[in-house]
């Protein structure tokens, strides 16, 4: 199903500004590979968000080869993105592509378990989620004392393909799980939109 | 058309937290007038931006009866949103609600032109753009100087109905004119957000 009329995302599309050349290489390794990143558009509002709140840690919970994490890091002024991911591989992509970037000292690169790795940090300011979506909202929800006041969770693929209008599978339902957690949850403001794959933006009050 | 899927929306709005009863009586305002406001969904963005901002001063152009005016200032912790409005009955009803809600404090209520009444104002955090689509461009442009450091330009009816695909009358090509403009302005991080009638969303660097 189409979440956004293609027709606009043609549009917004063609608002975006150029992006450097390491970043359409990438966004060509996840057509070949049909590897799933959030992309340009996403990457934009990833990057707004970032100069609204000013974070001194991200953590990303599944990295790949780095892109959305790339979008974080251009964006942030001082502290820094600690990637994590089980392919190492990926990871050293990511690390070639920061490289390039000149943001090295913008991040820090894990290789292992997202949950694992997240749980060695305290004071997170922006939490982004996009690992396994069966553990979403268990994920996230072990995680909220390791988050500093007044964070935000981001989470990727919140409507995961329009299946949480229908299917009740374990990815489908980890997704669903997290939505109804974070919008009912007391301490925090939260809203999700409807961009590619949709994203899920909430923020401690 | 459809900017999102119908039923995308649907599940967005099941998502949504219950609002106070004058909230649903401007909502029912809206419907019966068929005066446009931004949606329950719309809202709650701006809620969330307002968490993450924490501005001082928002200034709204085209606040109609106050319901956008509402979700940002039950989200403000310091501070005042001025609402500017050429029509008294809709001034007066907006008084009315943020009375109902213990919200006076948090409110300015301007009767006239929204260009003439922003001028006076400097160090915008928020400038709200939702007034007339012919000048949004040319309105904001002119405004620039009395936005603080790191201010957000937020505007509504950024997608205008599907128009800026296709239309060219006065009214679109003033959305696109912003669209463009915001998106190319160097100071800016710029994303426009698909929700109901399309939300622009600029933070200056």
């Amino acid at each position: 199903m189409h979440i956004t009329d293609p027709r606009i995302e043609e549009y917004l599309f063609s608002l975006s500004p150029d992006v450097p050349d390491y970043v359409l290489e990438m966004e060509e390794e996840a057509r070949r590979r049909e590897f799933p990143i959030v992309d340009r558009l996403v990457g934009q509002l990833l990057s707004v968000l970032v100069r609204l709140k000013d974070p001194s840690l991200v953590v990303e919970m599944g990295s790949g080869f780095g892109y959305s994490a790339w979008w974080f890091a251009r964006a942030m002024r001082k502290g820094k993105v600690v990637l994590t991911e089980r392919s190492a591989k990926d990871l050293e992509s990511a690390k070639g592509t920061f490289k390039r970037a000149g943001l090295l000292e913008r991040a820090e690169f894990r290789l292992g378990e997202a949950d694992d790795i997240a749980r060695e940090y305290s004071e997170i300011d922006i939490l982004f989620v996009d690992h396994d979506k069966a553990r979403y909202k268990d994920s996230v929800e072990a995680l909220l004392p390791n988050l500093a006041p007044g964070a935000m969770v981001i989470a990727d693929n919140a409507l995961w393909h329009g299946k949480v209008l229908s299917e009740n599978d374990d990815d489908t339902k980890g997704v669903k799980a997290l939505n109804n957690y974070m919008f009912n949850h007391k301490d925090f403001h939260t809203t999700l939109i409807p961009l590619r794959d949709g994203v899920l933006v909430a923020v401690r009050k």
